[in-house]
């Protein structure tokens, strides 16, 4: 869109917001830094509603600064904001393990934030669990149809598999080391192997998912992703790329499960 | 396009237009603020565009200026154009209650308008029944075939409805006001809420609407949604961004609805 | 993509080629004005492909140059190219009604050609017949999947036909004059009109389909639309703009009609 | 994205990448040349993204430098990074018919490699068995969901054919020559020809497909692709743009066969 293109000069920002941060010498921005957590939630969230994977305000990604000084420091998009339109000044920093509060894009002048007050996004604790309980470097949630459509076609089912599907092969091999008690990745999913992944019942507010989220993520150390039923999914990885990654992979077989299991072609083979 | 990109450096217009504007000094537009409804209008149509949602000459947006000084004045793109190519200068600008036309395309010079004379989309008293009887920001008009086809699926129906999914806490709560006497937003809905709009028969014209319209408004005080059947649906909210969200979440609704619809699921949980 | 962003200051071509072609001074081209209808081919072809109305070599669009000096002038895309990649110096142009070949691409200088030979696209014959027969400012043909599974879902029939679509009335409404002996445009269809468009079987070579589409022509004399069985459709207007939105409004409709058929909603409403 | 768009007035890179790769004098890169084949991997993979083809960090493209000075040079991405945001310096370069590496991308400065230990596509004995077996100029792999579901609707067919589909007219004619034993192109292939693809069945490690493509390569000398069971497909063609456009009309046909299959039409016309 042209509107877009007119502020692709100072990143995700116009002229006038980019003057207005540089201002504020926040250390939680870096605006000309493409690959910067702030910058890439926004170009993420993007790409995310092009691919109809984000819609309406719901959805979105965070991302843990895994490579850069403080590896505890997280992103977070605000809530009930159109993600696709995400700036990188409306985020919130939080610190782990206390999740203590570094940073709010309510703290920004009023002429960036038009007076509106932020809330961090409602999956919050949800990308906390996926932070703490398996050390990922970023989540992202998605209402994705294909996510919705197997929990509709596995009505009766807590669980979502397929197997033979080359795709398999992108997404992570998860050990639970007994000695360390943490999971590990210990290579990559083969052809053969069968996917699992855990679906557990949606709640009235998406912050009273937590428990369950959790219990599956404990349930199912192989997993790194959890379906919500009739709401989508959360998916997590090592860092940004790697969630983007197993996102885009678990998408792709739950498509294609949607189609088998319309034509009635069994999606884990005999 | 690279037409498109050609003329990003004045918002829509190329540099030939911008300068012919300019001349103008027109004060219903201001080309060089984005947010500007002249200016979203033509930025949102080419999105609808892309999303399949305007096609041919059909659909559209008209946003009231809720921001500006004068709340009252309503921006209106014309009819039987191309909307993903709209100039911000094509647009009739009116004045509420009376519908007074403030600013007309046709007044434009001729090298701007190329002696085409402009008619207000077909839409508009459709578009004024959303901003009278509910006091709207913004009204989307779709030929989305996720809407036509819950139409017909629903042949029979006068209402379409689905419940426990997601994506519908992305929808207004709104409350008849019995002391005021106005609809009001009293919150969003839950996901266990049953979403219900109404289904009104198309009419040859698309003015001979405006009837049946404002009686499914006035019937169904809960909703932000009329679907015209064999033909597209009416999404309004109380500002434009309101409004874009309030349509996307209803047309990703309607898709998945059609989807389950065809695989048997029922889309109101028992 | 990049590639393409780089080349979009001076239109649909490079530096390079930009000077070779101002060299030229060619005066069927004029790389300055998108509306020019050798850009507009590139532009629109571009958008095609994006729709996946083309895709490999095959589809395009023809325009008659109707409001420049001379009206008789017709711009055609070369054979066995991919479209969505065309350049404005590489059309023919001929003059009508003798289709005297005014401009070959082949006599651009090789910097410019790299020694490609190339042959108006096949559908030549096709897109003259349209000017020919009824006057069109500019022909599309589509290799749409839409289009070709109407005419396998119709497999038995010789017309595709549906009714009572609000889609419908972006088509036009055409009479044959009895005492001009042309086929006119008399307003718009309306929305409970039947919509019918002629399926020819598909030929072996593109040019001998020429007969059977003149003879739906003659037939049809309300259509501005051909379908080819296991093929995909010609589409005309009076003009690019015209045609462009004509094949829009036809696509949804056919796009509608398979989705229609195959959950057993009758397309002809009784 | 905007920060594709920060980096394209270099190409696919940004000016800090730029500057790097210049110092380099690398004989193998000609970032200013849209056409080189380092440049054209990155532009495709990129739109095959866009079109669902490749996805994770599954699918690509390795291209042969039929046109350059040393037409044995074949460009081949690494392996396990994400296609549509590949860099040019990160190609690997080899010289057939030995496969001798010429250019590795773990020989840059670690400020492009950040230290990443690149290896090559495990695709590589495939698109050389390609390039070795059909001599051919490009060889694409994809994930498409078309050519796998094809694969699994055809599920105890050793091969997936089609025919009387005007797009099977994009494909070449391929003949066996008995006197210089090589596989020639003699034409295009006819409306009513059938088009027969080989499946072959998966294999754990992708490696382990090459014997059994190789087989099928030989077995079939008319085909151009070959479909791999639960997993994707093959295709290649006597150069990069031949390649593409024999793809995107194969995925077309297998698109229209997964329709046409679930609506009982036979995609072999009796």
């Amino acid at each position: 869109m042209t509107s877009d293109k007119q502020i692709s000069s100072h990143g995700f920002c116009t002229h006038a917001e980019f003057q207005a941060v540089k201002v504020l010498n926040d250390g939680f921005l870096s605006l000309d830094d493409p690959t910067h957590p702030a910058n890439l939630i926004c170009e993420l969230c993007r790409l995310f509603y092009e691919k109809d994977w984000v819609t309406g305000t719901g959805g979105g990604i965070s991302i843990r600064d895994v490579k850069g000084k403080n590896p505890n420091i997280v992103y977070i998009a605000p809530s009930g904001v159109q993600k696709e339109r995400l700036k990188p000044y409306e985020m919130f920093v939080v610190e782990l393990p206390e999740e203590k509060l570094l940073r709010s894009p309510n703290d920004c002048p009023e002429e960036l934030t038009k007076k509106y007050k932020y809330k961090p996004s409602a999956c919050t604790p949800l990308f906390m669990s996926c932070y703490q309980l398996r050390d990922a470097g970023a989540c992202i949630h998605t209402h994705s149809q294909n996510a919705v459509m197997c929990s509709l076609l596995w009505e009766d089912k807590a669980e979502f598999s397929i197997s033979h599907i080359e795709q398999i092969k992108a997404l992570p091999l998860l050990k639970h080391n007994q000695s360390t008690g943490h999971v590990e990745k210990v290579g990559s999913m083969q052809f053969f192997d069968k996917l699992v992944i855990p679906i557990i019942e949606n709640t009235p507010q998406e912050e009273d998912l937590t428990d369950s989220l959790q219990e599956a993520i404990k349930k199912y150390p192989n997993t790194t992703a959890v379906l919500v039923r009739r709401h989508g999914i959360y998916v997590w990885g090592e860092d940004v790329w790697k969630a983007k990654v197993y996102n885009e992979a678990i998408d792709y077989l739950l498509e294609l499960a949607v189609k088998m299991r319309l034509a009635n072609i069994p999606t884990v083979k005999a």
